[in-house]
């Protein structure tokens, strides 16, 4: 132990106050953002509540028709996440809930069932269907860009949470895109051969225009 | 000139037989593939011929319902572009035709309208529809992984050459995913809200079952 | 809906057995690997069992001394996710149970709390620490080959869900790589300023010789 | 259809107006770029004409002496493929037009004849020389990095629309570097062995000094 | 030669102003930094003196008890490399000298020595211990985020030149980590197993505190 | 101490014989390699001398008209480095010794001058010269993709280190490319300028055919 007894700070150069931003990009929501992500926040006023996020901590509110809700701590809402390739949701399904068909541009995810019974299914690129009834702690991959969803299969309220090979992973809601938006009801039924009273059916019911 | 008159090929070490692995890595389609593409092909049995394609000279077939076809030379088709980031696809469309809502999951598409008179349209993750109707020489970027298409909105025939960022792009077309699978019709009625009998209709035209 | 009736196949060019390998890369565990993961199984051979684990639904044994067990789901247990750039492992901790120092050199980490009570830290390259108590619900992530720990710091046990930005993230725990290997102990002691005696009784314990 | 009558935006915290951000990022040529790109515009400022280039729908300027011309739109022009990995550019040749020997240092370029008939051809690390005439529809791929040309080589003019697996591809022409730089004469003739008075005689035509 | 005499400039538009932005980045420390690394410097104000660093000319100072110096090259210091996923650093080494046990989070490293002999070392993930005696001349990779250290073995003083595969490797020193810093000593010896006396005099000797 | 004393394995599923490949991935020149590189070797036959590479320790032969020397370890020779994103080549310049222009398409190069001086420079796509004599522990980063040199400017023998931001660069030497090859020397001019005669002269020099 001796030995080291009288060590200098010879190193310490390495060590100095730019160190920090060295190995996380904490987002500083004030700068602008780039492809790769947003501006990181200066290493002095990084603290541990920046890799910390406490929103999944409650269940989100399933009194609604789809009896289901998603939390996201993607990148805009966890700053300590920003550029390191990885976020997470939260999911609470009661019984019979839903998160309808959907798709996220920008990542592959990983769901891990912590309550209760989820269906989940993902369909690729040669239409091939992959269904599986889920149980408490099993998990499932669907893989980046493909249409998915998860319904709650049991008769208890269903809790997991999803991770993302992204911070910034996006959503599409088939849905939502379709009947939630103002795309035209011609072109929709030109280019997904729904018919028309359909379209404005549930347009008039999500709230789309066109 | 004379300087130069006895140079040997001190260098040629680095340009040896090894060397055409270096630059590209044509598939061998005979290897395992991984996640990032195919093996590579040999260096000695690679001819230009592996880096030209030649199956997008052709106008494809568009005497059917949706008057459109889609010739793909992705690596699967092409051995060159393996593992380099880049692959392409010629659309044609007759007059009226459509190529119906679909994404990329692993890419993003870039459009160049080379005859004709095509309107086209991608949706974002906030449900924001951007419709364009593209000209001779116009050029249209739809984003990795959002839901797209595009339709001939002139009176004579189409023709685009699309590239994707990706040698590898996949494709996912809405109608075939839902109504071409065997993803069964509960489960489409529930993720979708499209009624049961909407989709058992359109499944009994695609082919799907479930 | 009439329009569609006779809708012709005339983009199923793109939807062949091929299709598959497009947007996944099944681990085949048989053929070579690479740097960028396993080679990818047969399309035809994969089932939806591939995209799900089920190995981490039984709590881990932690019957030991540091009373905490790891189950981990990476690309060499979970083929699905091979390429994905995307895994999971569980976290068991009893009441007192500890989580050595470790790193993970080939990906960031993000903790979900999903019992108990977890005091959870880390250490950047400008020798900050970054410590905090979680909750319940809370989330943390611990940037890319940084210095973490997690400890049990509740009175009941405590159950993690951790996941990963990469399918295949290394673990290198410290006390295992300096004390349960065959690492000179004169090399750890100048390398580490540790004394002597302190490392090989550290190695009697840990069973590391040299 | 009945039971989404009354569906709840229960999920529509995801589809705010940081959305647009989610998924692309369109050039912000007024703030800072950086090694991934540049800056993204408020998604509030984006609209379907920042996807949209039409500046390659009319034929460049081929009287010159090299009877071509090339129209890129790369990031700097095309504030759209941002940070999304592609981007294209307009050949037009005049019968006899060439492309001078030249590379992309960022990017592989796939080539798509569009009209008349192209000599291609690069070289690879190897000193293997892969050369091709091109007729309407034929593609070909460059590799990244290697130097490469096209030729008109029919009797009309010619059309080619090249794409590239980057958003800023990069370009140096051979000829231009060496002979319209302020590359000392000395110095060319020391590392490429091409005698001064030549040197000198290209630098004269092409504008170089040095 | 003659055929060249009258070229025009007709790709000048592709070598305009901003075509030195096309190729590198060379950081601008005043304006925000992302994931990717720090903006770039407007292209008119690089210089060649950007691209070359001369601080790794002269020894560092050995004279301190661990007989070594580190001097670093990276983007922080030298803003040519930034994005271009290189750097450096320079090793001293006085005879007896010791490069303490540390990793690079963010990328691997590869040492060359020039003068002396550097007994080199890293442990993987399975705890293998990978030792080797490096004289002049020899080359050792540590691959990225493992434990690894250097040491000069022989009489007189050595030196290496150290390039990792990123502009911003990070730089986590075990000791530093430990007992330079913060952490409390009752957390470091339930995480490390090390008795609270050794910490306590580790840290007296390094500074740290807690 | 005690607390240690009977700490049990329970985490050693972790660090089980697959651990090796975790971390890095050694070529195993006999399996096929793919665009990420050579596939592994398995990790019971991986040594510390995959990581060591003693054949920079000699200087190359610079007896020949160029006066120089480089000696690559590039994943190729040098095992260890496969897939590590990193690899380095030795530079031997007697006295007038030249590294002819030449580009590295697939990584950015980073010369430390270790003995003598060397003047270098490359050339960017704006056709912006970069030039600059290098003394003993300068240090030259010279961005992917662009053409570059190295002379020998001093009395003395010249030394230099480069690394490269890629384990498999490539390598290719202009003349060798243009004069070496079986271009044929009429595309050669009409892609250069270069008139036939000097282009045949060049190519009776370097060996080139066509």
């Amino acid at each position: 132990m001796k030995v080291i007894l009288t060590i200098f700070f010879i190193l310490s150069l390495l060590s100095l106050s730019h160190a920090s931003v060295v190995d996380f990009c904490v987002a500083d929501y004030t700068a602008p953002n780039g492809p790769a992500g947003y501006s990181c926040k200066k290493p002095a006023k990084v603290t541990v509540d920046d890799f910390v996020y406490s929103g999944l901590g409650t269940a989100g509110n399933t009194s609604n028709i789809i009896k289901a809700a998603v939390t996201p701590a993607f990148d805009a809402q966890y700053p300590g996440v920003n550029g390191l390739g990885i976020s997470v949701a939260r999911l609470d399904l009661a019984s019979g809930g839903v998160i309808p068909l959907h798709t996220h541009p920008g990542a592959s995810e990983l769901l891990v069932v912590v309550e209760g019974q989820i269906c989940a299914g993902f369909v690729d690129s040669g239409n091939n269907v992959y269904l599986k009834t889920l149980e408490k702690g099993d998990v499932m991959v669907f893989p980046q860009g493909l249409l998915h969803f998860q319904i709650n299969s049991g008769k208890s309220p269903a809790l997991a949470f999803v991770s993302f090979s992204s911070a910034n992973p996006g959503l599409q809601i088939l849905d939502f895109a379709l009947f939630k938006s103002d795309f035209p009801t011609e072109l929709i039924t030109q280019t997904t051969f729904i018919d028309a009273a359909v379209v404005k059916k549930l347009k008039s019911v999500l709230g789309g225009s066109g």
